[in-house]
């Protein structure tokens, strides 16, 4: 199934239980408005592409060394960038209800889509809720905007799920390894310290055309 | 034993043969004088420290998605930033002749020792040409005004080595488990997109200090 994203758009591949997804998630739309793009939002199932792609079945945090890196990394950058941090155990959330209730938004209101899935962030990753079941995906919803019956498990549970396989499918065949994964113009760019990267590459390729 | 390094210094662990750390080594002269530090020098076996403290035997360009986006990444860093970059085949290049040198050089002079070290990434990241041989390095070391006599492998080769092994082991005990790392005033830095972020934390932490 090809996407339905347009060309010039900013691709934003995450899981919800990324921190540093949830970081992005807080400057996509600034970067996004400065590049004068439009943002589709791409969550993903990080462990299933560890899992099956890289062969990789250990969480990072539990890495000797690289795990201490990141909880040190991940505080630090919140403080620095001033982002409300106070997770839930990660162990606690699973990011797959909440990312295939985020596809039956996504397939009825863009914009709710957005403030859904940074509802999703916040709370998990700011307000150390974890939405882990249908009633509290849904309720985020709800407050983002969308009608009843939009993210009705009992009648839209199966193409939920079909999206959210079909999004991670998608993610790999773009070459997506990891969280957050910006996509522009075919260009991938890996983490939140990656952002002002993207811009900077955006307006040299955009040089290097008007050059020609 | 103890590192020798002052409590105020910029510490740049790297292995040569990790193109990010050859960016690195083009800019951290710049960054320790924005942030009037003095850069150490900390060639480590990175290898080691992966298959001894990560588990991983794999070299990163070998996993599928994840060595396809390192080597797109590489050359539009370095054609973004403007790095020379032309580097010899990786498999050809064992960087642990090149870093015992250092050590040696090091001990002598700390100058020649960044002049030396900038050499050994730029011949084998830039030039194509991957100094493997003891013979290969003590040019590179003459040519950065190093005299005749200091690394020379029959006196002092065994001393280039246990430094080198001690150098790995002091990265670990740091915390470092990837290539480039900085670190400075006790927090770690991975990436070479993480070197505004070095300087944004430091200022951070200055007008904490300050503000108290």
């Amino acid at each position: 199934m090809a996407t339905d994203t347009d060309a010039g758009d900013l691709e934003f591949f995450f899981d919800f239980i990324s921190p540093y997804g949830y970081f992005a998630s807080e400057r996509v739309l600034a970067l996004a408005a400065q590049l004068q793009r439009r943002v589709r939002w791409r969550p993903f199932h990080m462990r299933a592409v560890m899992k099956d792609h890289l062969g990789v079945t250990q969480a990072m945090s539990d890495v000797p060394l690289k795990g201490a890196y990141v909880r040190r990394d991940v505080r630090r950058t919140a403080e620095l960038h001033g982002f409300p941090y106070a997770p839930a155990p990660t162990a606690g959330f699973s990011s797959v209800t909440a990312a295939r209730v985020f596809y039956l938004v996504q397939a009825h209101d863009a914009q709710q889509a957005a403030a859904y899935a940074q509802a999703v962030f916040r709370s998990h990753h700011a307000r150390g809720i974890s939405p882990n079941t249908w009633a509290q995906c849904a309720s985020l919803a709800q407050a983002a905007g969308v009608p009843d019956g939009v993210v009705d498990e009992g009648v839209h549970g199966g193409l939920a799920r079909d999206r959210f396989r079909q999004a991670t499918e998608d993610a790999v065949a773009a070459g997506v390894w990891g969280t957050p994964t910006l996509r522009i113009d075919a260009e991938l760019f890996w983490g939140f310290d990656r952002m002002d990267a993207v811009a900077a590459w955006v307006r040299h390729a955009e040089r290097n055309r008007e050059s020609r």
